[in-house]
């Protein structure tokens, strides 16, 4: 199936697929660490990410206590879930707002190599 | 002024900004090699992603002679063109649908760091 992945470039930050889905599993897994693991991203990857949205917005998007046992945990802020919510957005408008040139896009593709998966007779 | 990327990843291909800009600068310069040297690409790289464009649809995208004294120019077909109309128009379609939240999020980000440009008195 077609995918779309779409960035948005402000003038001063950068919104694309991989801080979406950092963000989405940061709100899942409630830790930064673990969502970085989850999208093998090193740590200290996934706490440069978290560091660079929290600067670029007014209101820091992911709120965490570092370090303790176990680490501090994080959580998604509000502002935070916003953000992801009309990133989303625009991605499903994006969808659904051009799916008429992407299926006339798809028939000009040439055909998959089919690998047959059929027994041998 | 905020931008959108937007690359679509067809089971089999994938389409993005910079395929897209390869194709409209060899429509423009008549050239594979001039397009990509607008583009600070290698002479390999502009024709390694010409080639991938071409296999990836039922017709060519480029059509091109290579080599002769100055090389042998390209022409983008009316299938790169279709092609490339088709994109743009995703990309157009994405920017009208998405506008209200790419607004909504810009809100949302931190104020420029502000360089002062006034004369000191």
């Amino acid at each position: 199936m077609t995918k779309l992945k779409l960035r948005i470039l402000f003038d001063t930050a950068m919104l694309g697929p991989g801080k979406a889905e950092l963000l989405q599993r940061i709100g899942e897994t409630g830790s930064i660490a673990a969502a970085g693991r989850q999208m093998q991203m090193s740590y200290k990857r996934a706490w440069s990410l978290v560091e660079e949205m929290n600067a670029a917005f007014r209101e820091p998007l992911v709120s965490s206590a570092r370090g303790g046992a176990g680490g501090g945990g994080a959580q998604v802020t509000e502002t935070g879930q916003e953000v992801l919510r009309r990133y989303l957005a625009v991605l499903e408008a994006a969808k659904q707002a051009g799916a008429a040139e992407v299926t006339a896009l798809e028939a000009l593709l040439a055909p998959a190599t089919k690998v047959d998966m059929s027994e041998e007779k």
